[in-house]
């Protein structure tokens, strides 16, 4: 049965610069800005900007989905091979079942402006009723990887008792199968 | 080198409510039809329907291989991101080698229908001489899924030293390499 | 920081059969034609012919990783679903990090050629300032996997402070975005 409540939105900036103030979070924006073109239906935004740490990514995770109830935690940044990339690690660490064809599908969507798509760890999860999704950490890959798998974030939602999000459809196409 | 013996086909509904008797299983049967449509060699049925529940899934899985003696297990049902739906996590239990390609050409291939398909997590696996195949649930999505990977079943089972699968020209086309 | 120093490329050939020299090693010097091809830049080479057997492969990527220095390392033969092919299962034993987005495109790509693709588990990670990349163990499949995942390769390098590679740019493109 969907939950009849606003939607909670997470937005997960997880950048050791951002969050130390060197350069200023423009992805965690580009998130919101999104979801603001997307939904019609009201929702509220939980927004943090913190290191690529694992442990503070579990934490963050946890808190957002477990206490803050967040319904989709959408995370950007450390997901791809470098030392401190520890995104995908963390995410799989608090999720109780993964959604490979969400990585499967950015990769594939990203795959046809750089070649290098295939470095990006991205992957999505369930913890409870609560979805997590990495994005990459480029504004403009943030966008492109969004419009490929929102379609099917509505449903998704449905599915594990979250929030009832109504699209815009002169924006975004979503789609719900018939119920069972 | 390939067992010369009756292919022995397990068909897995995987279900709460089929298991109780709330619907009928249409999902078991469509898989039935499908092999006896691809399938000019001999092939027996070992068919079960069973609920959603990690350990009765395992349970069965195991005995369906190493008892039963199934060349294949196809399962259907429990693959989507709802709390009950735990057949992937299953299958993986009971593998002793995960192939991921099954499960990213299922996606790709539903994909073609529904932007939903990637909220599907099936996937599919090894245990000793046995291939373990997650199909969903929706009967149509079973034929779209199987006419996507069972071009290289045969060749699987080959090499795994499984039964022998003759295959109708006809209806589905197999590929086996040039033995080296 | 990129490490200006000569590229050291892993060449590891895992065949029962040609580590017992039952038959030649193809698919070791196939590898090392092609980046003899694709690399503009010098580079040296570390080869090993080994059986497939789990703890020999470990402990081979290891040495050749940690003691040899290599840069990255290729892998060919044992990625299929018969009971000696174990390459995937050693390499995930011994990265850090996994890089599944390689394993989609080189699947997506040999599927162009053959259906059995699908049964092919190669992957790829990360050990320190290492890649780690499965190959199939069939000549003409290594050159099309190499050609489809090798634009993303150079980059990668730099992203985990291995050596910088040069490409020939008459015989592949690669990809390096603007740094941030």
């Amino acid at each position: 049965m969907t939950k009849v409540h606003t939607a909670r939105i997470g937005i997960l900036t997880i950048s050791d610069r951002a969050s130390q103030g060197i350069y200023e979070d423009l992805s965690g924006p580009a998130i919101r800005d999104t979801f603001d073109d997307y939904l019609l239906s009201p929702w509220v935004e939980e927004y943090r900007c913190i290191p690529d740490e694992q442990p503070v990514i579990e934490e963050n995770l946890i808190a957002m989905a477990d206490e803050a109830g967040c319904d989709i935690i959408v995370t950007t940044g450390g997901t791809g091979p470098a030392l401190r990339d520890i995104t995908p690690e963390a995410t799989e660490a608090v999720c109780e079942k993964m959604m490979p064809g969400f990585g499967e599908l950015m990769r594939q969507e990203s795959l046809k402006y750089v070649p290098t798509a295939i470095l990006s760890r991205q992957t999505a999860g369930i913890r409870g009723s609560c979805l997590i999704l990495n994005l990459p950490g480029k504004p403009k890959a943030i966008r492109q990887c969004l419009d490929a798998v929102f379609p099917a974030i509505p449903y998704c939602l449905d599915l594990i008792e979250a929030a009832f999000l109504e699209n815009n459809p002169e924006v975004i196409s979503v789609f719900r199968p018939k119920q069972k």
